[in-house]
């Protein structure tokens, strides 16, 4: 397979899918939407191909390649959704005359061409050309070789769908070709895409991040910490640092760490360790600060405290004050999510202001960074890196702005 | 020298600046602006010592290396404008209201540090300094070997004030170094550096570009075109195109290329041509375009069309209409600053949305890409890619934004 070629194809079909309104672009995710139900037989089966292909990969792994009739329907269902959000296109963000009479707009305008680079889970096929679509922007699939026949099937029924509809079948493109070596072509293709996004495990984004000649918007993985100040209400400050650690530890915004202030541990600590216990999780920290409560727990080590388990594990670290918070959450944290349970409105806003990081939680879990949780619909990944965007990638997220200047016959002196 | 224990101070550094107050980075910037007259002499002294090591550069070199009195004066003068903008930092972008009650915020915070990498002019270590420091980030300054006892003698002083108004000397550090090797240890600093912003020829960002591990935010040049759509005022049209040709045709958003409809190339051609002429121009284009309006030209050829040519020279196209303009602009064009003159508001609409370019232009001159005539006060460097800022940098494109979400014990369920 040619990759520079399916690049060109989406550069050139991205140009006429800027200018489509809102009422086109809607017409296309229907058709599409539809088309994975007349279609679903067929995705099923090949989905079973590449279930039988699977050879020593763990059940975490069969359980994301796995579709099934109401997995399809949750896809569709997801595509329905994102139609229904407001089109970001066309937005004007801000306004102004200049002194010779020259009216500057900024607007909203689609990237142009996105690639997204996935593993595994057949699902974002639908998700990121549903996403790009709607704000206007080529997608290039590029999914991993465990699903290759399940995304190849979904892409075709999504792109025969486009092209039935009357629109340019390129605006989904698809790289049929599971090698290493498709990948790193499709890195250097920076005449053609816009962006990169992957999704996926740390080797795959490192791979991306060592060898793309385009940007690349990326999520660090989340190493967040629950921080207890000693204003901190008791019940709240246990409710909430359960929520960050239990409630679904293998995700990127559970908590991994709790700092608390010397204030309070021995009040609150013996509380907090016990409630994380109950519910299943191994507590690391320093003998000198944990071991007087009599309660289980291993010694940390410096690498503890840069780890994200995600698993049922938490370290502790007794700290002085919210300035020594602060330093520890930038020093090993990795810009996700990070809390602050506290009454006290000063150091909330010490810690929201000082505080690195994409979403700064005060007195609430850091379970909530999520696309969906934050009313943006639906999400292409979550940033941690701070240029172009922050947080969770929703359709804002995939657009630019260009300035658009209307004057009759302005000419600088 | 050091480079990576000069990144880690910049970082620390920035951790207490990213919380200062609008009247304490207002406090150092006018500590700066009085130190650079204080110091004026000694600095004058420097650059004489780098006018003097001059040999074999050119006549412009020259004119941009070299200060005076007045020209130390528009130093302060420009970093007096920037103390008097509003602060981005702490600006509320976004905000909702969750079902659950949870209050999200989108705010403003500083991107953290920002190095600087640039060739000749020592009037950017200030300017560049002053903005940095206004949007809450530290700077580190690397400038070219020609200018290095010049931008160290402003990198002295301005520190210094720094230093002695209380404040951490840190905020600006300087690269004192001059070798590419010290560039290159720079470019691989991406735990303390957030963003790179090169300003200088190509052979220095395309060094950036290929080396760094930071994110980059650069310029590529402006080949700008002028569209004379058949519904324009003849009258502007050639008012547009000699202000946006000759004004100054050493910069980037000068124009290159004049696009014309076929149905007025014989009613206006003849005109444009010779009022470009006049100006000194030389043309290029296709024989049988132009021959037959006897006027003087040379053969164009593909190259030429993707040429900046930083001169009076100006190459023609007659096109079919407006869709085959910007089919052109799209392929030859380097997204900086494109521009139509027309009397189709239609016309005026397709080519807004569908010109792919930092700034679109109807019916005004494309030389007003620029931070101050943008109303931005200054600016670091234009934008000519998609992703984070587009256009002139100013203050606010040197920020980021990040999720404050406050709650009152909120967990995800």
């Amino acid at each position: 397979m040619n990759v520079t070629s399916v690049c060109r194809q989406a550069k050139l079909a991205s140009r006429s899918l800027a200018a489509f309104s809102a009422a086109e672009k809607n017409a296309i995710l229907s058709a599409m939407a539809d088309a994975l139900k007349a279609g679903q037989d067929y995705i099923l089966t090949e989905n079973k191909v590449d279930l039988n292909n699977l050879s020593g990969k763990d059940k975490v792994f069969e359980d994301r390649l796995r579709l099934n009739e109401s997995r399809i329907d949750q896809m569709i269902e997801g595509i329905r959704q994102i139609a229904a959000l407001e089109d970001p296109v066309g937005e004007v963000t801000g306004e102004s005359v200049r002194p010779n009479g020259l009216v500057l707009k900024k607007v909203r305008c689609p990237l142009g061409v996105v690639a997204i680079i996935y593993e595994a889970r057949p699902n974002v096929t639908a998700d990121a050309a549903a996403l790009c679509i709607k704000s206007g922007n080529a997608v290039i699939l590029k999914g991993g070789s465990g699903a290759i026949n399940s995304n190849r099937a979904i892409y075709k029924v999504l792109s025969d769908a486009v092209a039935e509809a009357g629109f340019q079948r390129e605006i989904i493109t698809f790289i049929d070709d599971t090698e290493r070596k498709a990948t790193a072509e499709l890195l250097k293709q920076d005449k053609y895409i816009d962006v990169i996004i992957p999704r996926g495990g740390e080797g795959l984004k490192n791979f991306i991040l060592e060898n793309s000649t385009i940007p690349v918007i990326a999520s660090a993985g989340g190493n967040c910490h629950v921080y207890v100040e000693k204003t901190a209400d008791y019940d709240m400050a246990e409710k909430i640092l359960v929520n960050a650690k239990c409630q679904r530890p293998s995700v990127c915004n559970a908590a991994e760490s709790l700092l608390i202030d010397a204030d309070v541990a021995d009040r609150y600590l013996p509380g907090l360790m016990k409630a994380l216990i109950d519910n299943g999780v191994t507590i690391k920290g320093m003998p000198e600060e944990l071991a007087k409560y009599g309660l289980p727990f291993t010694p940390a080590t410096e690498e503890d405290y840069h780890t994200e388990y995600h698993d049922l594990i938490m370290d502790i670290k007794v700290v002085k004050d919210c300035g020594e918070a602060i330093d520890r959450i930038n020093r090993y944290g990795t810009c996700h999510s990070e809390a602050i349970i506290t009454s006290d409105a000063a150091a909330a806003e010490q810690f929201a202001k000082k505080v690195d990081a994409a979403a700064v939680y005060v007195n609430a879990s850091t379970r909530f960074t999520d696309g969906f949780e934050f009313g943006l619909g639906a999400e292409m990944g979550i940033s941690t890196g701070k240029l172009h965007a922050r947080g969770p990638l929703g359709l804002k997220e995939l657009t630019t702005e260009k300035y658009v200047i209307t004057g009759n016959g302005q000419v600088r002196k």
